[in-house]
């Protein structure tokens, strides 16, 4: 069997938009905040009834238009997401009956937000190796829209909802070298659901992403036994301008090589970095990707992507 | 590295009970009901405030009285749950900061129920091989108390509270080998959270078990190289003492070769596989354990643990 890894990805925008410029007045915000500070003009909303299934599945709509592909031959399936349709069951079920996979395929979500593209593809990478699987498919769908109290500044402008679907094949355009993960357990409550809203604490955010995560990147890279000149775009979880900045700037990179583009729709929690690498793809003279997802647990996780 | 697998394992089971010799009587049902269909006298319930995350600590204080490891050395948690603490963040996250883990140990629940063990098992173990990690804890935990509706004469005899911390290290008693999984996702909905409380429809769950389970133990067996005979103890969910006896009268086996052993303490989904398999991993003579777990999703999930 070939080396598992990232054959195509399919991404699911939904084309409703909400516009910040409206909120920034009732919030009382200058008019540069979403210039300097979140970039985020517009965030996507799904449309009524939706749920991360439905999400999901016209994300795989996108990934199958463009890549050829037996859903027999889909031995398993991963979601990462905290905001499945229900609690119970997962939403992997409810995906693998829409798609009629077959009985044999595995099915299950990862409880992760905005590092959970980053796990999941170590997770359902290593799961298909031991289990001698070849082909499986790798979700990412969060709609935060159900849990944003609109009257909260510092939630409401910022979150867009999104899915994407990625194929994970021993036939790859990219392979994961790898990986590195990390916990902050002990601040775990920093972002957090109450009373079905989510709770946010930017400042302990900031200085998280601050003390672990250029850290992290650079350790990543090396025991890749690469350089940070080696890396042709660093895809960095779209959590705001001002927290891509705060990477880019201790990072000591170009802002061309590490693309900051959520303006039409926000922060897309774990479908952030498999959005940008899907539009990165094509650019085939790009041959390492370092990507790097932090959020929510507080919770971490890098690799490196490298072209075959 | 030598081969990764099961050091031990930590159970709790918290202490208070309730009696369903006095809930018969409340739904009308034959005083044979405990005896003949559901073989649960006592259910466990979590102390008062308990979370996820708590019951976890405690089973892995259970681990620790028993087996002597170092926490520094754990490179990853993962929890099957769908009753976490809250469902943001995940209870890995909480759990890693009760216990004050290291930073760079990986966090993440998998959201599964009554199949959550074997799932777990293959996805730590193949998670931990592929990135050099040396040792991790599986946790089980999902407190169905939150969920039961005291009035639904279909659930609220059967499930009762528990979580395990099983110890995984590349120096283990037992390895797992071949995985086999399974889901029905157009039966979903079967067993489903509607408005926070558990429904289940045990006609189509008795109609699922009969229709997979024993299949997939038997080809679990196969793939692995063994025979029926080679099998000495059948580690089964603890659906029911019905659900049981209908999966070892499909495989043909002698009761003494299946242990049903909840009476005391109820249906504690995911943790019921580990609970049974703490028990009879004292026995050194047993060498071959079939597990399979199966539920909610639909979902099934089988393996053959040896002793080394």
């Amino acid at each position: 069997m070939g080396k598992l890894g990232i054959k195509n990805i399919g991404v699911y925008i939904p084309s409703t938009r909400t516009d910040n410029v409206e909120k920034l007045k009732k919030f009382g915000f200058k008019s540069t905040f979403l210039d300097e500070k979140i970039g985020v003009y517009k965030t996507s909303v799904k449309d009524v009834g939706d749920e991360c299934s439905d999400m999901c599945v016209k994300a795989w709509t996108a990934l199958a238009k463009k890549t050829s592909f037996n859903k027999d031959d889909v031995d398993v399936v991963v979601v990462a997401t905290q905001n499945a349709d229900t609690r119970m069951p997962h939403a992997a079920a409810y995906i693998h009956g829409k798609l009629d996979l077959k009985p044999s395929c595995a099915s299950f979500d990862i409880s992760l937000g905005c590092s959970g593209f980053v796990y999941g593809l170590s997770t359902i990478t290593s799961f298909m190796k031991a289990n001698g699987m070849k082909m499986g498919v790798l979700f990412t769908g969060d709609p935060y829209s159900k849990i944003i109290d609109q009257n909260d500044r510092n939630t409401s402008l910022l979150f867009g909802d999104a899915a994407t679907a990625t194929l994970i094949t021993d036939d790859p355009e990219i392979v994961p070298g790898k990986f590195t993960f990390g916990t902050l357990g002990q601040k775990a409550e920093e972002i957090k659901l109450v009373d079905e809203k989510l709770f946010m604490n930017g400042s302990a955010v900031v200085k998280f992403v601050k003390r672990f995560i250029p850290d992290d990147i650079r350790n990543n890279i090396s025991i890749n036994g690469l350089t940070m000149d080696n890396i042709d775009r660093f895809i960095l979880h779209q959590a705001s301008k001002f927290m891509v900045d705060i990477v880019i700037k201790d990072l000591g990179i170009d802002k061309s090589r590490a693309p900051f583009d959520i303006h039409d729709y926000g922060n897309t929690i774990s479908s952030s970095i498999p959005i940008l690498l899907e539009k990165t793809l094509p650019q085939k003279e790009l041959m390492n990707f370092l990507i790097s997802g932090f959020g929510i647990g507080l919770s971490w996780a890098s690799c490196v992507l490298t072209r075959i």
